[in-house]
């Protein structure tokens, strides 16, 4: 099991790390895995002026699966568009053809009380989102700035989705409702973009192979009300990249602890990039104080879709379980009557669990 | 002042009905109304087999002012996309040029227990959201579904805007938030398409004239997230189309009490059309429980932004609170122990209030 370790910027160094241990100590227990490092995002182009650097992709391309921190710091936000972090993100996801991030927002019973929603609104709240991540308005041509036929300065991209593309997001979305509860909700804006409508008519025809999965659709501007209003309605939601960025970020937010977040952006055959939902937090980096769980449970993420290894996935999950009901807390889920541990002691904890 | 009412579908007529009597006690106190009907969306398809008759478009045009109540059904949900009740909603807004969509998201004291969120991240919430309602990928083209270069069908649709799209909604945006407590945050995705970078450009060219504005900017996904984790951290938000759409939708549900939030949709010389945020609600139809405030609401922003007459504005929001502070309640905001009253019977209260 050979796995690029791609920290990136701020908190990602810090937390990485204490993802790795997790990842050392599985192979202590007999886990054939291989690591190796490179940077990303800025630290990419600290290193050699590029966000991918040639060397990160060539060393994510030839991996099993990626495990990646978090990009971004406010000293890149000046440089020109294709030097900056994000970029780096976005190429990778491309290059390797990570059409299907999995973002779950999952509520531990522990950290009810950080949500800024009523308990009884979201207490045993378990989504999956299923967002397409390599098509869509982000990868969409034509795109830029310029002059238009009327003489004017526009800017304009192009939200773009083929059938294939939606098919396969499709299946990979009616696969995880099998497993779950069976039912899968597909957000569009069918009423006003054709792109999305087209979505709909490809999720219906995909839906004949699933007759087991009940499917529904519901307008984006509806989907991020119902968020609010009654979250536990979801069990699986797919959506395109755009709709996804938004409601994602919006539902793991319902949780109030975006710190326990993982997500997993897979290929067609289960290769995997690995990371937290949240930033890369520039303003804690280097101060031991971030929440290394989301990491971790990124491990656990591609321990099941990358290797299959269900067993071991839960092994990192029910450990980072016990360290919640223990009491152990970073700074940004602490509270009162709890132990507060910096990012390495979580990362003791979390080894002392398993 | 003449007034262009178009009712449309489901509760449409019955919630318009209370707004219109609003309207008429005004106008026997001395204001200048002229009120005049006609079909828009499912009921213009009916009248004459278009979402929006020559003859409703005319009345608007006419019109200083257009009330309208909601569209939409499932009866219509078959209908081809040119004839469906949104066509005759996104075309009025086109035909009349009204691209300044003014949606508050007001926590009305009373009904604090109404929002899923706790009290104290909701109580005293007063965004107002500027969305810029006739361009981006609303109206964009090219679009459509159709045969690719490759020979796979795909659907797209273009965002677009130009510079002179955002610096109007810019003005407006600034001068809304001059008005209130000068904070306006645009929202945007500068880090992915070019159109939002060049929103975000033009934005910080028009802040230059407004000093005394504090122009922030956000990416969608993160505003997403913030209005679920602190909301009352916004004053007034400015964004294109679609992502207003969304945040609107998401803001408004913040206040556990949608049938209570108005919306204008104004040009440049500040018509406007006014109408509820919630939708025409066909499952209750016709059964004079609908809340009728909205529209009411609607009503008072017509008054402030079209006719420019603020203490008729202010007399119907107070009648309104007035009867919130009595304790009369339609069905989707009643509580234990106040006077649960039908669509005409919140009308008769609010009518004596005034
Ligand atoms: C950093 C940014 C390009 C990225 C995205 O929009 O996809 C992020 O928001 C995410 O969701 O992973
Ligand atoms: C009905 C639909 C076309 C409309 C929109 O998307 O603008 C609605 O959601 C709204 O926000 O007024």
């Amino acid at each position: 099991m050979k796995i690029a370790v791609l920290p990136g910027d701020g908190i990602g160094p810090e937390i990485v790390a204490q993802a790795v241990r997790v990842l050392e100590r599985l192979r202590a227990d007999g886990l054939a895995i291989e690591m190796e490092h490179a940077p990303i995002g800025g630290a990419g182009y600290d290193a050699s002026g590029d966000p991918l650097p040639d060397a990160t992709l060539a060393l994510a391309q030839a991996a099993d699966a990626v495990l990646l921190g978090a990009v971004g710091g406010p000293q890149y936000d000046t440089l020109d568009r294709p030097l900056r972090p994000e970029r780096g993100l976005l190429r990778i996801r491309k290059a390797l053809n990570l059409f299907a991030n999995l973002r779950p927002a999952l509520l531990y019973p522990e950290l009810a009380g950080a949500s800024t929603l009523k308990p009884e609104v979201v207490s045993g709240l378990d989504i999956m989102i299923v967002r397409e991540l390599t098509g869509d308005i982000y990868f969409g041509q034509p795109r830029g700035i310029h002059v238009n036929e009327q003489g004017e300065r526009e800017g304009f991209n192009t939200m773009r989705y083929s059938e294939s593309e939606i098919r396969r997001i499709g299946h990979v979305a009616f696969q995880i409702a099998q497993k779950r509860n069976k039912k899968l909700c597909s957000v569009d804006k069918a009423n006003v973009l054709e792109c999305t409508e087209f979505w709909k008519e490809i999720m219906i025809d995909v839906a004949k192979a699933y007759p087991d999965v009940e499917l529904s659709h519901m307008y984006v501007d509806n989907a991020a009300m119902q968020l609010v209003r009654a979250p536990k309605q979801f069990d699986v939601i797919v959506t395109g990249n755009i709709f996804g960025d938004i409601l994602s970020d919006e539902a793991s937010m319902l949780t109030g602890s975006i710190g326990m977040l993982p997500s997993a952006s897979l290929d067609q055959a289960n290769k995997g990039l690995y990371e937290p939902c949240h930033g890369s937090a520039p303003d804690i980096a280097g101060r031991n104080i971030a929440n290394p769980l989301a990491t971790i449970l990124s491990v656990a993420m591609m321990l099941r879709y990358t290797f299959g290894l269900e067993d071991a996935a839960l092994r990192v999950e029910h450990a980072v379980k016990r360290v919640l009901a223990q009491g152990y807390r970073t700074a940004d889920i602490a509270e009162a009557g709890m132990e507060k541990v910096s990012t390495s002691g979580m990362g003791d904890a979390v080894l002392a669990a398993m």
